[in-house]
């Protein structure tokens, strides 16, 4: 029997709980479109009244397939479920569904909130009332359940059974503070469906203070809970809640649950699982974590040669599943652990075939282990290393040549007496028969000075001639710099991330005792990556 | 009773799987004295013979108190386990502990290796006995362990029980694809300890695929396994190994397991967990991730105002252990007061005694939090750190003012047709009424170009007058650079680590867009560092 499997998600709340997360409305409602284009049931948007930017996201009320819910608590001691001005302001936001959280450990209910056992039971069961006599969908999220359980099993049930009892259609286990363990979490559920709630109306809200929302929610799920809680890539107080990207995939791909449940996503939800996870970074201006479960741009990478040369046989002798289904992509990174068939396979992955025992193997090895002793590193920077193995196939055109560079770099007082900083960059390429010299400054748009390497960039970027186009769609998004020993002296590496407007995004490495100069090499390669991927294209 | 668990680390070996890290010797013999300090039992320490970095590191030796261990492979078929060379080169690192890994799945005997059911079982059993007639404590890695498992139990067990019999200390069970859920685990745990192999002698190794390497590694120590394999911060292939960062609290401070086991950890190596986290990443140069579990600089920060203001009543109402067992600091954004026992705390520890309530901490606290939204850090930077509240508690006279300065970098051809850069630097300081011009370039003795870092540093350092003798002892041995947040663009983080002839190695901080004057900043404050430590010393 297949059963009905809910997905609520909590990005817009708990997550913007993240330290250092602060959503602006617009972020807001492109989260929504990315959460419905996924498939989650519920997207919880916020606590109307507790900010101008959540009360600005109700307001503007975005049209979702899922059910907006509105985020609250449960009414104060010592006044009607009417008359309390915070369940009002989460009504007034006229979502048709409501959440609410309230009470179930005897422990807060003393020290937190100063009230007896009984007003605490009645604040459940009158808010969740009020609620359905709006007509609204409610739930009920129990704050620190599992703590208030072991601590009162009788009490902690009974908060939940108040609420069941006066309507509301989910009631929601939460460990606040993250501290149950999984199979602590599995055997209270299984204590909670046989004391009467109905699994089909539990749900199960994890956080990740001891690494293990997903397994804990998982937990959950098996003893019976049908409705789990979470947020895109993890998010939330803390540590984070359940990371919804992870668990979706294990719950569509892997046995039992995929033949177990159905859910809202589809599998062309599935496939944008990667692009909506690195879309959020993008938006919060996050470095994606390479070694992030399915999703990650690590999570398919066979670095081992043993790995890598089983891969070339069979992807299953090292993958659990196709990476394909979550729209993520195998890489097969270049390092000193790799042998030719490792390599081989790389290649093909980039279009380039070539046949087994091809001198220009051997060559593109030795390059590789030459360069990596004197410091590069062709893991991440994949197009560089596409670069040399082209260069060493001689599948590259030599598009331009920098004839020659100069940047400086000065910081004085100007004539406010207030100092400051500016750098300016000559770089003289030659293309064809014809030179040309550029020059640029390092001043952005706000009169602030962006170094060096920016100048470097922007002059190097200024008059391609016939590739002009190609390039003007070029960004630099990310700049990495390392110390590392390059024989027998300090050398700095510097590896670039670069993007262009169809949302390729590749990164390419330089290395040089000068700064500067490892970086104008990670440069000029990223320029040629690109001119070569589009001229291949046409 | 109370049972011992042994923690065996990969983080030397299965931990340089992970896409984009490649230890040094150096790296690898400060991994193993923090691996030490922990108290983990056993270190593997990486694979003989299969690259030199690895070598060196045998070759070196390191006295360690846990049990160095080296990593290897099954012999090949066809031939003895006396005459394989791979074999014999894990032998020759002359390690007490040898782990070798061999297959237990049909499908990968057949597919990557070639051979029948009976070689491979034949193949264990002679390298195990090989291994433990030459003295060495042998550990069998299963690999594949639970899909072989699922494939033919019987096949599996037959592995492993060849390597038992031959003398293995201990059989894995490695869930090498990250594919296996927590309960499968747990139940595949039990089945394989009812079929005779002793708990004692069965250790887990588990990966994070779908983010459940600890759930996963609890599972089995659950049903009866009693070593479990991880590295620290869940470094390796693909999503990383289990954690033991996250791993090891959770064993030491969450019943059950808190009373259940004893392992080679103290409460002293416990506290240390956070500091070693985060020493990893800085040699990996690597941001720590704020949401690890109980060592992130998030794990114990309530956003949450409900949060906050419950936690002033008592930490327990929203934390599960505490903050302090692990090293690790509690932050709540509005307890002012905390902060300013903790800095006169930190002020102190530098030999600068501030009164309770002195004006001046306040001022220090809010130019910390003004830089640190800059993008500043003072985690490591403690000599920058010390400089700003030197400042504001007017303890640092001016030795010298930098008027102005200006680098310059050029790459061209010389005479010869060769592309050479050259970097020079002007440096303008005002001592007392003198105003003091030095210039210099980044050739070193070699004539190789050290880049405009090492020109201005040595600009700056060419003439300061009365400070010359302080500072003609300075060295820089470090320099990190990454990029950050500040405000609302992004800057560059320079973090300079220098020392002197009397041993002293001190950390500073500079930031900007510009990557040269961050630098410029980091070393300013490092030569006032250098001259007031010693102006104090007179």
């Amino acid at each position: 029997m297949v059963d009905r499997l809910y997905l609520y998600d909590t990005t817009l709340r708990d997550g913007q709980q993240t330290q250092g997360v602060q959503f602006s409305t617009a972020d807001k409602m492109r989260i929504a479109a990315m959460l419905d284009e996924l498939g989650v049931d519920h997207i919880e948007g916020g606590w109307p009244g507790a900010n101008p930017t959540d009360n600005a996201f109700f307001e503007a009320a975005p049209k979702t397939r899922a059910t907006m819910t509105a985020f609250g608590m449960t009414k104060r001691a010592g006044r009607s479920a009417q008359n309390d001005d915070v369940l009002a302001a989460v009504l007034n936001a006229r979502t048709p569904s409501v959440c609410i959280v309230g009470k179930t450990h005897d422990f807060h209910v003393r020290k937190a909130l100063g009230i007896t056992r009984d007003e605490n039971v009645e604040n459940i069961r009158a808010s969740v009332a009020h609620l359905a006599a709006q007509g609204r969908e409610a739930l009920f999220d129990a704050e620190h359940f599992f703590d208030g359980y072991a601590s009162d099993p009788d009490y902690a049930l009974d908060c939940l059974r108040a609420a069941i009892d006066a309507g509301a259609r989910w009631v929601v286990m939460c460990d606040t503070n993250g501290g149950t363990l999984p199979g602590q979490i599995g055997a209270v559920t299984r204590a909670v469906i046989d004391a009467g709630i109905p699994g089909d109306r539990l749900g199960i809200h994890t956080h990740n203070d001891m690494g293990m929302a997903e397994a804990g929610a998982l937990a959950a799920i098996d003893a019976g809970a049908r409705q789990v809680q979470g947020t895109l890539n993890g998010l939330g107080e803390r540590c984070g809640n359940a990371n919804l990207i992870t668990l979706i995939p294990t719950l569509l791909l892997k046995e039992p649950y995929a033949s177990q449940f159905r859910t809202g996503v589809t599998q062309d939800g599935l496939k944008s699982l990667t692009r909506i996870s690195r879309t959020l970074d993008d938006i919060l201006n996050r470095v994606p974590r390479p070694s992030a479960p399915y999703v990650g741009a690590s999570a398919f990478a066979h670095k081992a040669g043993l790995h890598a040369s089983a891969i070339a046989k069979d992807p299953t002798t090292y993958e659990h599943v196709d990476p394909g289904a979550v729209g993520n992509a195998r890489i097969v990174p270049m390092s000193n652990q790799a042998g030719q068939s490792n390599l081989r396979a790389r290649l093909k992955a980039m279009g380039l075939t070539v046949k087994k025992g091809d001198p220009a193997l051997a060559r593109i090895l030795e390059q590789i282990k030459a360069r990596e002793a004197e410091g590069y590193s062709y893991d991440t920077a994949q197009a560089s290393f596409e670069m040399l193995a082209r260069r060493e196939l001689r599948l590259v055109p030599e598009f331009f040549e920098v004839k020659r560079y100069r940047v400086t770099v000065e910081r004085r007082k100007n004539k406010y007496d207030r100092m400051i900083s500016l750098s300016e960059a000559v770089v003289v390429v030659k293309i064809g028969d014809e030179k040309k010299l550029s020059v640029s400054e390092s001043m952005d748009e706000t009169g602030s000075d962006r170094g060096p390497v920016n100048a470097l960039s922007k002059a190097l970027a200024k008059d391609l001639g016939p590739y002009q186009d190609a390039i003007d769609d070029m960004r630099l998004v990310d700049f990495k710099v390392r110390i590392t020993q390059g024989g027998t002296e300090a050398v700095t590496r510097v590896i670039i991330d670069s993007e262009d407007s169809e949302g390729r995004r590749w990164s390419t490495v330089g290395v040089s005792p000068n700064i500067v100069d490892a970086s104008f090499e990670a440069l000029l390669d990223a320029v040629n990556w690109k001119l070569t991927r589009d001229a291949d294209a046409i």
